[in-house]
């Protein structure tokens, strides 16, 4: 087993979670509890998506939203927004947006109902959000890079040539995200094993959803291939709305537990992001399903 | 990443899993849940305890349920029951028990608060059940074996004079239980590394609980030692009376999916043990607590 000394977890429960959940929650809502969060010690929290709002209601305040979290944090943290053209990611950057994830889907029908788009137009759009971008660091996001609730298991290859397009144009990471969350260890190391073949110096960051509860061996996988960042959500949130099927990502808190017992430290106040997943359930009035914060105290200290 | 063309799951629930319930069981329903089981393909069950029934009331039908699964069942799966004495083994074996867990705890506090015995009162009595065995097989359970609500982390040292004390007196397989849910891959690793080296030819069995959710993860790192037994619960039933905070074991399902989606054959019918799964959870009126099972179509077929 190869560990690093230390991973960095990027939280996206504000942007992964909120989307994911139909009764509207109130701007005063997610800005609490994206405060509650910065306090948790993140570098990166991806606050919101600047979707279209006809699609996606609950983040039709997404300016609102990122510009009261850098307003109030944007000495201590990172702010990531997600964009899915390039009218999304222009808005992204008047809002003061940090990062901005720039999703394409590797599957071309996944990617059809996520973004109304080719894969070679949303590309296409991507150059045009890497001449606009300036200071802004721009994550080229690959959704279904291991399995498509339409297509299937993907081929590893596929996800080799959007990794080239990505950087060619000026991608500044790649995130490989397990959309649906049903891929298991081996498609994990299938796939990293000809990426990082491939690419070696590039910074690879790990998106997973555990649907299926593989999501934590997934990551113990990843590890073994020097993956160090990867995205998950306070509470267990998540989902993808053009993805029929795809549950929560991998709770924070269980990840950051499982990192501290592994000896590899994630810079999160442990104890407080086991409150905030708790304080998020108990808010959106959502069952608590993460391992985690479910367990009584006795239960977590053993 | 190592990989077996198979692996071994022993299915658990009707001892682990039923003697953490408080609510009385019916024999019936045990005998019908254990008949459910059979028909899913598992080489062998643990069915019962020969506990003290003052101490765990639901165990003290353990002869009925055993001699009934016995009587319908002896041509297709063996039998497995749990002792933690040289009565208890006694009993289990005029019930006619394929296989006796006895159960000696790394912890010596776990130990006395599982068994009334200091451990080496409980080998003193390992050593006259191996007299007594005949044909039926004996397997030393070291419970408490990474991690002890009571003593905290276990030194692998320790655990290797139970391994060398069960064996030098006649133990068939040694099974080793992360009794409390709470050890993480490094520690799997360390006890794996020293175990293999030190008793190469000794056919190992993992019986893990899930209670941080880090259960896949520790099969993950043990696949890579070269374990292929494991023992879970359908439904991820089970705890410990004795060791506060133990929740229950990895669901039989989600190990049976994540095997089968990593290509190793379980011989276990997946369709099936979810059925099972979701019978036990509505006729004992508990939550669901798998993965798998709590899934929609949707989302298990993805």
């Amino acid at each position: 087993m190869k560990l690093p000394k230390k991973v960095e977890i990027i939280e996206v429960c504000p942007r992964d979670g909120f989307q994911n959940i139909k009764t509207p929650i109130s701007t005063e809502t997610k800005i609490e509890i994206i405060n509650k969060l910065v306090d948790c010690g993140f570098n990166w929290i991806e606050a919101t998506s600047f979707i279209n709002p006809k699609a996606i209601p609950q983040m039709a305040d997404a300016a609102e939203v990122l510009k009261n979290a850098k307003e109030k944090h944007a000495d201590k943290v990172g702010f990531i927004a997600l964009a899915l053209n390039l009218i999304g990611a222009q808005r992204a950057i008047e809002a003061g947006a940090d990062a901005i994830t720039y999703v394409v889907s590797a599957s071309e029908k996944h990617n059809f109902e996520n973004t109304r788009r080719t894969i070679d137009q949303s590309i296409n759009e991507f150059i045009q959000v890497c001449k606009i971008k300036e200071n802004v660091k721009v994550r080229f996001s690959i959704a279904t890079a291991l399995e498509c609730p339409f297509a299937g298991t993907i081929d590893p290859s596929r996800v080799v040539q959007l990794v080239e397009a990505g950087l060619a144009v000026g991608a500044d990471e790649v995130v490989l995200a397990d959309t649906t969350g049903t891929a298991n260890p081996v498609q994990i190391e299938a796939l990293l094993s000809i990426l990082i073949f491939r690419f070696p110096k590039v910074p690879f960051i790990l998106h997973i959803h555990d649907t299926q509860g593989m999501g934590l061996a997934n990551v113990l996988t990843a590890l073994d291939f020097g993956i160090n960042r990867f995205e998950t959500a306070a509470a267990g949130l998540g989902g993808c709305p053009y993805a029929p099927g795809a549950a929560g990502n991998i709770a924070t808190e269980d990840l950051v537990n499982m990192m501290h017992k592994m000896g590899i430290a994630t810079g999160i106040d442990y104890a407080n992001i086991i409150d905030v997943a708790r304080y998020i359930a108990k808010k959106l009035e959502i069952p608590l399903v993460g391992h985690m914060a479910r367990l009584t105290s006795c239960q977590a200290s053993n």
